[in-house]
């Protein structure tokens, strides 16, 4: 399948631009094959204006979009080997992750579908008139969720197929029933050409109206920018670095009209470490906590960066563990070189710092022409932790950092002292957990899922599961970006006032035709 | 009962400021006692701090808000007539009406104690574990939604009880857990201060922690907006105008951490008239177009504003009811001067324009020293209304805007044309209806709620209510500042993986003790 390099507007290929670039690949350090065309701003408008069309259309028609979910599903593992070739190339990552992406990003895309056929995700409420009630008559009431509009969604760099061009955000946009306009992302434009083209070749055979999905390239801030502010759009979805997510969301909020943005924007994971797990797991907690960092060459927005305990024997045998683990761990190669240099730019300035050890780093070295970086494992004492900032920043890579903390009072001052995080992990036994409560209680208000005796990496996609936090790991803590919640991101209620049942929806009709589940005069029903 | 004219921060009254005013009588047009204490930065900075703890405090023991609602609301009617007289005075609302809103605002408080009880609001979601699962093996994961902390609210004029210190912003926020700082607004103070005592006195009774209420007075802008920037805030409520609502959402988002802002902000509610309803009921129409549009002197966020029909005999026989009606129509008391004197403004603006014609006002004269406004009716072609955006415009006050449509399509692309509004109102038969579906599909899009062969004033308080809508009507189209869905806005998730039965809260333990409704393996289920 040859690459054509051009942007995918509605159901065309367009390259109207003159300005190209190429992807590298990270584990040989030159361009591949072919060049892109950065969109112009005629093409995101274009995008924009039959996204509108076909949002209009998909309203008109009720469309049901679950086939097209399954669709986009089928043609994307159609595309075989070349797309797992090409990924691998453009991102370094091994083919085995590769496989595991692929399948979690279908098996998103059919949850999706399974979501929109099950049809309760509307939250359907109806309340029946009552025409006799003092002092005024009750009107009949109904509301359920419908789609927004024109989402603009960016492709992430770490996961270039389960959170890119088909991924989550994608997903639940179109479930919720809306066109998407993606920005590929530039480090993988033909691993996201392939799977627009997938995308694509659903639409047509789902007989979607062209402009449900298309696909912008671009390396400069401006595409983004500009779909951002594109008066047509309705949304944005974005996973990515806390300066490009803030950049998109102030864009979006200066906008005459603000749409919100949900950008999940990492991470730093903090990992406590309770007195009774140290006493009996100390070993086993380092092996786990090594993997985790190391995972995916650190490049999970669920790496646990901070690892905080209090300072005795237990910690010190964890910390040997650990260091002769992360020692043994091989470098890996990144994403891209910029996410390389800025790796090792963050470690040297905490390294530099007169209250940081480096512990550990792969023994092996990386090698530069592979963007191969290097595990590494670094400690501090809790008071200095406390005292700057700066040691509590991300570092987007394979490293943590041990906090030793003195007393249990410094292990919640750290905790007290969060910014918002996605994750926070807690080991312990029970009864640890049962003295920690307050603990608990402080992460409940910092970050979105709270972990114990695991590891915050590997998230689990289903209703349960929240992908998200305060602020800075998201810019709205109220949603989720994984799991079947990320629906209601691109949702919004509509109500229904006094009208005929037959000019209803078929969610909101007398009958429940479609057997969903709703409150009918303030009890949940299937009837 | 005397009025101290001081902020309540916590349990405690402070003025510490030397900034005072007073309340006029808008009916009187003269200050009313006592002096009221603007609130300072540092009374700003104490009742976050406070509210910061007290949410802490309640997080830790789990706190059932349910009879805090309900005492807030026994305190409330306790007030008896003094709050009444109060208010009257303060806003020139007559007595029958505030205390309709006083059924109302103790009606909603505890429509959110039963909601509390009831429980199944968290959206408690369970997926059990998998531990043989392959490849790796599925974790325990359960969410559910908790409060979000500290919440800044701002009482609106319009709404001096419902809308106001222990409106539905308040009692929906304290319903999902959370403190609230309530900013009085500045024209009816001492009402603010009564139900402000009423609710300390409600939080002494059922055990709150001081800091779950605070009540700060001002009438510059900088009282709102230290409140919106600070630290510890975590949410604002605001029900007022467009330019006060962006303002405090452009503060929010300015923040190193921004904070989420559901300002509701007025609409226009456009009415579409259909065919078959203006040949039958034209007389009808236009007599429930009066009242809907003089009731609460048109300072309803939900007035109509703009009146739409396709021209003919049919319209024209509207148009004489209405004129004659709304001469009919007593000027009657704005809620203060500043609210009249724009009104006025507006209405002169529109009146000046060559392509708008002054149909009908009040008959009688409105006397100046009574804050009165006459009741006005002006109209316009389609074309014009859609060359000329400043007809669109909310004029807020007791006039609306009749467009004369020559054609369905120009109905339709007035549609299209709209911004954001809270409502539409659609008059038909129900063949009109059928026959109009794509009418139907715009507004869809447009507006929060649809209303068929009503009036779009009187906003029924319950659960399928949706009263919000795409920007300028609100910030944030997803939420509802009306009815049980209220709670979401201050609510977020939080998830728990692999944690011990007993460290769960009761919510999401296995035996269900709540017997809420939850989403169990992907089932809705109570067991």
């Amino acid at each position: 399948m040859e690459l054509h390099g051009k942007n995918i507007v509605g159901h065309e290929r367009s390259a109207e631009g003159t300005v190209t670039f190429r992807a590298l690949a990270p584990g040989r350090d030159q361009p591949l094959d072919p060049q892109f065309h950065e969109a112009t701003d005629a093409e995101v408008h274009a995008a924009f204006e039959r996204a509108a069309e076909a949002f209009a259309t998909c309203r008109r028609r009720r469309v049901d979009f679950a086939p097209f979910l399954e669709c986009i599903a089928g043609e994307i593992e159609a595309l075989g080997d070349a797309l797992i070739t090409r990924a691998a190339e453009e991102t370094g990552l091994p083919e085995a992750r590769l496989l595991g992406e692929r399948g979690r990003t279908v098996g998103q895309l059919r949850m999706f579908a399974k979501v929109v056929r099950k049809g309760s995700w509307v939250d359907a409420r109806i309340d029946h008139a009552i025409p006799d009630r003092k002092p005024i008559p009750k009107p009949d009431v109904r509301r359920m969720l419908i789609g927004i509009g024109p989402v603009a969604i960016f492709g992430a760099s770490n996961f270039p197929l389960a959170f890119s061009v088909a991924g989550g955000d994608t997903a639940s946009a179109i479930a919720a029933g809306n066109p998407v306009v993606v920005k590929a992302h530039p480090a993988h434009p033909g691993t996201s050409e392939l799977v627009g083209r997938a995308i694509r070749r659903a639409a047509m055979a789902a007989e979607m109206p062209s402009g449900m999905f298309s696909l912008l390239h671009g390396t400069s801030e401006r595409v983004g920018l500009a779909m951002v502010r594109h008066p047509l759009a309705r949304a944005v979805g974005f996973t990515g670095s806390l300066r490009g997510g803030r950049a998109l969301f102030d864009a979006a909020n200066a906008r005459p009209d603000p749409i919100p943005v949900y950008a999940e924007m990492g991470s730093i994971n903090p990992v406590f470490l309770l007195p009774g797990a140290l006493a009996g797991r100390a070993d086993a907690i380092a092996e786990g906590l090594a993997q985790s960092v190391s995972l995916g060459v650190g490049q999970f927005c669920t790496n646990p960066g901070v690892v905080v305990g209090v300072a005795g024997d237990d910690l010190d045998r964890l910390t040997s563990t650990l260091r002769e683990r992360i020692e043994e761990t091989a470098p890996g190669t990144m994403l891209h070189r910029g996410i390389l240099e800025a790796y090792e730019r963050d470690l040297q300035e905490l390294d530099g710092s007169s209250v940081v050890t480096l512990e550990a780093r792969s023994r092996e070295t990386p090698r530069r022409e592979r963007t191969e970086a290097a595990c590494c494992l670094l400690s501090t004492e809790a008071g200095d932790f406390l005292a700057d900032r700066r040691l509590s920043r991300e570092i987007f890579g394979p490293s943590t950092i041990l906090v030793r903390a003195r007393s249990r009072e410094q292990l919640e001052a750290i905790a007290a002292g969060l910014e918002g995080h996605l994750t926070a992990t807690i080991h312990g036994t029970e009864e640890d957990l049962e003295e920690h409560a307050s603990l608990v209680s402080i992460l409940e208000s910092k970050v979105g899922r709270i972990i114990f005796n695991g590891f915050p990496t590997g998230v689990e996609v289903c209703p349960s599961m929240h992908h998200g936090g305060p602020y800075p790991a998201t810019t709205n803590s109220l949603f989720t970006s994984v799991g079947t919640a990320a629906i209601l991101r691109f949702a919004r209620p509509v109500c229904y006032q006094g009208f005929p049942d037959a000019a209803l929806p078929a969610e909101l009709q007398d009958e429940n035709p479609r057997r969903i589940w709703r409150l009918v005069d303030g009890e949940l029903t299937r009837e």
